[in-house]
């Protein structure tokens, strides 16, 4: 069953909104009476049914609640955006889709870019929960300057290749509450590795090729919830 | 260094042609004496120095060739063209940057697509290799019948989520010459899975929540590389 985005459905809100509305009603066809599940990216599921339909609103009433368990560990990726906004975007739909806690933009030395468009990457995030049947959005965090994301409890990564010493993020222990720093194109300065390992982020590769920006952060992602699984 | 594409150097061509002239000499500016790094795609890499430049031709002879070792275990992903072929670049782009030996593309009975861009995908596949810092490219078929890559040696697998049964890609043993069938949106019929289980395809899954198929390709790709580092 296709799945549907209500966030305040908690607080007695009985309809969808804007494209979800549309596509319930011109793309799925539903109608008074129709099943349809909705969840409210904050950990719940709900079963409802069509109490009204047109071409733009979509009425419905909840049969059940149903909550989700929490995963035993959390992911944290804090990311330097790329030039391409496409490829940050894609990042966030692809985390979105394994399942991710918290995605935080972060401001380098060696930034390609300055600003995102938050509006637009919850809504790939929208998309990456839907589509993976999941009940929980990411929390995405606007524009940060890099040492504003290095005091975190948990297990701390930064992802820089060193060519001396690679550690792998699959070594991570499981069951941990991960943050993981990524880089530009440019990587991290000298500084800023500095900074990070001395507030006891620990340096680790991914892999042995190198990767773009947003590739690091899917991979990541994808490393953490394997070693858990 | 920023590394370029030449097939055809170890047959005496001594020149970048068309895109990759142009990088090299309007974005780069490389000059006559500056070295620059070529892979021929086949496992090797060639220090070169240009010996002549213009803005759209760029001549080079060549300091030493040098032979990468090849991994030992190669990965082949068998995967159904989805719907949005941008979705299928970013998969290819992705899986280079990864390190995959051959990807090929199946038609399904719940296909969403008939027809792929080789030349297209083939480029992006360049773009990853590159990126990467790769010397072998993945060698890339067009759309081929789902029974036609049953035939094959080593260890298969193909992606279907079995809930009563979930085994995990990540027990795959390491070291194999894995190849792997990944899905339409719509999933393989019951008789294509019927008809590669007989032919010694494992089902198995890969990880708790249901992904795109490009994403599953990605993840899969991912997933071999990690058992094998």
């Amino acid at each position: 069953m296709h799945l549907f985005y209500q966030p305040l459905i908690s607080e007695g809100i009985d309809h969808l909104d804007g494209d979800e509305a549309r596509h319930a009603t011109r793309v799925m066809r539903l109608q008074k009476g129709d099943e349809l599940q909705i969840t409210d990216g904050k950990g719940y599921f709900y079963r409802c049914v069509v109490s009204s339909a047109t071409k733009s609103d979509c009425y419905f009433s909840i049969i059940e609640k149903i909550e989700t368990p929490q995963r035993g560990y959390s992911i944290h990726i804090a990311i330097a955006p790329t030039k391409s906004p496409d490829r940050m975007e894609w990042f966030v739909e692809k985390v979105a889709e394994l399942g991710i806690d918290k995605i935080t933009f972060i401001s380098c030395a060696n930034s390609e870019r300055t600003s995102v468009n938050v509006e637009r990457l919850v809504k790939k995030a929208v998309s990456g929960m839907k589509q993976s049947k999941q009940s929980r959005l990411p929390q995405i965090e606007d524009i940060t300057r890099f040492d504003g994301v290095l005091d975190t409890e948990g297990e701390k990564f930064i992802a820089y290749v060193d060519t001396q010493n690679p550690e792998l993020l699959k070594h991570a222990s499981p069951k941990g509450d991960y943050t993981v720093l990524i880089g530009p194109e440019g990587d991290f300065s000298t500084k800023e590795l500095s900074l990070a390992t001395k507030k006891g982020f620990k340096k680790v590769s991914l892999g042995s090729t190198t990767l773009r920006t947003e590739t690091a952060g899917i991979i990541a992602c994808h490393t953490l919830h394997l070693i858990n699984s």
